[in-house]
């Protein structure tokens, strides 16, 4: 079934329980092995880098103690690049660390260090996508796992059924020791019209459960992190100096006999985006909007062809400093055994400043494949 | 029951044997999130910074092979702050990595990386302590983990029993990849004249068992660290030469029908403090003698009282560099599940130099909300 | 049974399997503690320094995914020296993540991080050695672990049995994220006129099994790496430009009744070696060729005796920069369960630029003893 982020699972891998069913513990893991470059122009097919590593390795323990009400969840990663090294000097292995406490079958908080309420395609656990990357929407706009306290509420309308989730938490991501009195406020509403997907489709990229009847979810939130020293709040290379950030998202998913339509819309406002130290060196914090959009039928035989459209542009503020990016990306997934076990091919067309020549210096093309295998 | 990190556990938790019974895994995690804060002064209740995070996730196993003879233990910490990043510039994953021979029930030697036979507070399992956080005493002065040899015998005189424990290891603690010809030399005597604790409670905080019968542990121990290079001996940050090492322990358990009172003295010598570069930058070994005073009693609903008081001073040669502290703390602490799955609450005052005015500038407030859960 | 780093295996560890057997997964782990030592010289008899510490502690994990054909091998490390962290600033977790598919039973590609098809001793698991370290020559000159595909082909002529192994691989190492592209290309043949060893014995030190008949493998490399970034290829620190690699290697293991002789010589030629950057400092590869030879018997009660005699001399362009080294050494090991459980003693005697006599102040001796513990 789906793996869902923000949420202690039961799979179907590995598990134990005790025989009073007071404890249970639930082990997965997770390989991702790829092999993709980019060309050195749009009109040069010369290779310009090489992308081809174990793109994430993890392990996942889901499970309760003492009874259902009190539930856990862990992840950790073991891949270079799947422990923001290079941002922050800091190998950052653990990923989720996080207790829940379910009050009610309706309602439950979680206390420890897993995703925001945030934009869908970051929420959508990375076994569930339909690309082999996100977006650079959600790459430079997304406010990923902070550590905090927060809050899931679900309940019906008539069919529909609505969620809202809140969060406050520390801001810095999850790579610090200890932070600032600044903490980051995180608020999203859920409606889907149609009532529930299944299996959880609505955190799960491509219609791999072929609904029978048309299924919706629309959403919006709003993050404000304060006085965070990250380019990308949760996320990035140190600031200079604090900022505040202001993060509108607002996505919807939608899906029907295979098909399915996701898109989500990101803006970010910083107070002042810009920081330099003492020598004039600048690190400044993202800011702009982005538009992502993803179209995919799977066929009969789990093949399944998928089509993306992403758009982001910087501030004005940030123009000369970000170009404004569009890509253009094709997708095909070979589904072994759902998301679990599939092989995905993704060639790109990347532009700069809206400029669509294939002489433009700024533009070129990519290519992916990725395995991904997991229990 | 009670783990011990001086010996391989056999777990309630995850245990596979097999069916030959030469062979025993018995695995655990444990997760510590906490969110808590200490003010800008004892009297500017503002948040000077917050400590929100996931303090430990470790993975342990425990087991033997061949037979019960040959037990092994390790633990790995995947946290940031459970690595000694920031003081070694690298991740220590592996806490423990230690192979168990026992010669005979009273007698059996270790080798490889475990903690030293130091102070109780740090013997202690982070998962059976009645603070959040250990004392600032151990902070400080703790001999804490080493790669070496180690043996451990234990007798009964009458009704008495007593402990006999030394180690010869590296003395550069659990960061280094080769070490220079001076190793550490530990020692350590326990004599507990009522008996054994029921479930190894003298290496537990909070007499959770609620012995029927009085019990006290004492003890005493010494270790001589030879060219250590750190600050603190096996542990902080790198010195600029070899210093020479002697620390004293004194600690003492009591525990009788849900109460418990523990008490640690520890005094350090240092042969040459402070090191300097050729730039003159100084790097200093702490030098100084602390004492630390735990006192709680717990309700029959599981709910501990705990109050702490600690004293630490430095060296008279430290006294620019380093101020006296003291601490006056307040455990609240709610067992779910013995120390496994515990709620914990703390409530500190810290003062410095002895000036108890809330006016003085040394001085702050502290919380700290925890909870622990693991298996 | 023999651990081998080329293929997923089947353990008698810990073992999991669905019922419908579409999903099998084994876990494993492995440590190392060791204590040795190196002297100040041939003649002072001081130490110099201590190598004390967990040299290995990993985890392991091996199955299949969608029945058999479908394999994969999972190997994580976690103490700092089985890291690289000194020689790339990153904690590199991930050893083995591959996935396998198994296209007949003579015919596998891998798609992942493994080791490649390089000289004998490296691809021998660390599990496997009858020495507590490989030797100087597979140090200076192995081609170690890549990411990239890697196709194992195997059959037989009359009794004899080959196998052609190859890969095309990113030349960079296990610790890089993106990699330019000059890639690494690498084959390999073996021959095995007598037939196939006992349980895989050809990639593991040490006659164990006892071979009833006298058994041989003969095999020859080649591997181009261009453009490689690292003093040592997939190894190493950096080097200021990229170069180009050759290496050749060739090796041969004998095994009969207790006895087994394993010899391996490799020649690295590098286009050109010595690279500077703006301040004129230098970084080089590693060129020129080794010769290791272990002879080795085993007893009755499981002891082994073992003699090593290495060889490794740098090309002419690093005469100046590197000494000719040779290294005597005798190895005693005490095999409990295999290679799973063992103790070694090791004693060398290391000469430096072929002056053997006590006073040449290149020469010292070494003593190492280590305990490996594994399931």
């Amino acid at each position: 079934q789906t793996e869902v982020d923000e949420r202690s699972m039961q799979f179907k891998g590995l598990k134990f329980a005790s025989k009073d069913s007071l404890f249970f513990i639930n082990f997965r893991f997770r390989m991702q092995n790829r092999m993709g470059f980019v060309t050195e122009d749009a009109d040069d097919l010369g290779i310009r880098e090489w992308d081809a590593r174990v793109r994430r390795l993890r392990l996942r323990g889901d499970g309760y103690i003492l009874g259902e009400k009190l539930a856990y969840s862990v992840q950790l990663s073991f891949s270079r690049g799947d422990q923001d090294t290079d941002n922050t000097g800091v190998a950052n292995i653990v990923r989720d660390a996080v207790i829940f406490y379910h009050f009610t079958d309706n309602f439950y908080v979680a206390f420890g260090q897993n995703k925001l309420p945030g934009n869908r395609q970051r929420v959508n656990s990375s076994g569930q996508l339909q690309f082999a990357d996100r977006s650079i929407v959600n790459g430079a706009l997304t406010i990923d796992r902070d550590f905090g306290l927060k809050a899931y509420y679900t309940n019906t309308l008539g069919n529909a059924v609505y969620q809202l989730k809140g969060a406050i938490s520390t801001g810095e991501g999850r790579s610090v020791n200890t932070t600032d009195k600044g903490l980051a406020y995180t608020g999203r509403v859920e409606f889907l019209p149609f009532g529930s997907f299944t299996n959880d489709g609505d955190y799960s990229e491509g219609d791999l459960e072929r609904e029978q009847k048309p299924k919706l979810s629309l959403a919006g939130g709003y993050s404000y992190n304060k006085a965070t020293t990250n380019t990308g709040g949760q996320l990035g290379e140190d600031l200079f100096a604090p900022v505040d950030m202001k993060t509108f998202m607002f996505d919807a998913i939608f899906k029907y006999n295979g098909w399915a339509y996701a898109a989500e819309f990101i803006k970010r406002d910083v107070n002042n985006p810009l920081t330099y130290d003492s020598d004039g060196t600048l690190s400044y914090a993202y800011e702009g909007y982005g538009l992502n959009n993803q179209f995919s039928y799977i066929f009969k035989n789990n093949v399944e062809t998928a089509f993306r459209y992403s758009y982001l542009t910087p501030s004005k503020r940030l123009a000369n400093l970000e170009d404004t990016r569009e890509v253009y990306e094709l997708g095909l997934t070979k589904y072994l055994k759902g998301h679990k076990v599939k092989a995905q091919l993704n060639m790109s067309y990347n532009v700069g400043n809206q400029n669509y020549s294939l002489n433009h210096d700024k533009n070129y093309w990519g290519a992916m494949f990725q395995i991904e295998l997991g229990i």
